[in-house]
């Protein structure tokens, strides 16, 4: 009988969020399961690693068949201590998420959801990250995403993805999800970034907000348009980020 | 008379490492100079952010012609608040480093140094970061760095950077530095990554440690064989990660 593929789940939500439990409920059943997520938050992390503090995994209960792990580590790191310490074998898929927020546009640079499924995909294992794109983190309805979630598992295992080659889906928030549909990540930036606050003694602090401005609100190619149209999308995504075109002075 | 070009440095040692410093140092003159650090190192930060706490901003006492900021924050979040709040004017350039370590090959991605320079990138500043290649965080000599710093600031001034592209500079250590050669990122991996402890009452401990692997020793293009040969080596790396190619499956 041929083996289970394993599959590794984690997340920057940390392992009592709702997201990463449902991404465990989404794909029972296709392998065997072990998450091993963030024992708090870590949302904005993106890839960091632990260089210099002592890393504790922690057994949990099991949750519907999974092998559940807390770690006082990032994304990045939980999947660098599963592959090189607790997994029984080779895993077939890394999967992270479902992200309680947007990975849209040029977020996926910040994003610690992205970060473990780049790491994932550094180490050779076939790696999709999951985002739920809403404003509320919390009461947010996962149920329309499930099938989604189970249906990209299922393809990704079945033919696997390029060498070097990720993927990061983001799914509208809403009752429906229309289907899914390949994207490239909107052109943008956040603007306006900073609520500004003076204490008593006149001293300012600053809390990171702002909105993200879509570039190209034309074009109906990218991941912004298609979630607006109510489909779940789909964008491939590289951790190699090399420039080969010239430079515009000789060194 | 022309204004000053504004150069905004951060890094991710923290304000009090030796090479933010000798970064100050290598471009004192060529503009006015506003270093903002991080309050504490922030190594394998990469491009993180913070999302929730609030960010502090505390002027310092001024350092060669420099002024000077710390952040209880990341490298990224130095360079969001600087351009949004501190700067008096838009900075030519964003600088990150000198950092104490390596970030040659896929290190890119974990790096807090380079984290800072793909913020500056995005945010539609000419960017580059600087890295020692040393395995002593402490007691390094920058010395031999400066003048190569200092033009690769110059050129960058005088002729800027394609749009959406930053600059990862890596520097052999050692008494001298034969020159400035253009590369690419060794592809590699790292292998062996965590040291385990085992404590009284038998629960097991991890450190990330391991070594980097060259997946191409043979190839004369790389940044680790530059630096091998005694150049600093000089990376152009994008933010943007999207893969264009086709998937093995259809959506």
């Amino acid at each position: 009988m041929k083996e289970k593929p394993l599959i590794l789940i984690t997340n920057d939500d940390g392992i009592r969020a709702e997201g990463i439990h449902c991404l465990a409920d989404a794909v029972a059943g296709l392998g065997d399961v072990m998450v091993v997520g963030p024992d708090s938050p870590r949302s904005g992390g993106s890839a960091s690693i632990t260089c210099t503090e002592i890393l504790r995994p922690r057994r949990l209960a099991d949750y519907n068949g999974a092998e559940m792990w807390e770690l006082n580590g990032t994304p990045a790191d939980c999947i660098k201590l599963a592959l090189n310490v607790l997994v029984p074998r080779r895993p077939a898929l890394v999967l992270s998420g479902i992200n309680h927020g947007s990975n849209t546009g040029n977020s996926v640079v910040y994003s610690g959801t992205m970060g473990a499924a780049l790491e994932g995909c550094m180490q050779g294992v076939d790696s999709i990250g999951f985002s739920l794109v809403t404003h509320r983190p919390t009461a947010v309805d996962f149920e329309a995403c499930m099938p989604h979630v189970r249906r990209m598992a299922e393809e990704v295992l079945a033919h696997g993805l390029p060498k070097g080659v990720c993927l990061n889906v983001n799914m509208p928030k809403g009752g429906r999800i229309l289907g899914l549909k390949r994207a490239r990540a909107c052109k943008g930036h956040w603007s306006e970034e900073f609520a500004e606050y003076t204490n008593p003694s006149g001293k300012k602090f600053y809390l990171l907000t702002g909105r993200y401005v879509n570039e190209e609100p034309e074009s109906t190619d990218t991941d912004l348009y298609w979630i607006s149209q109510g489909y779940a999308a789909v964008v491939a995504t590289v951790p190699d980020r090399d420039y080969a075109g010239k430079l515009p002075f000789s060194i």
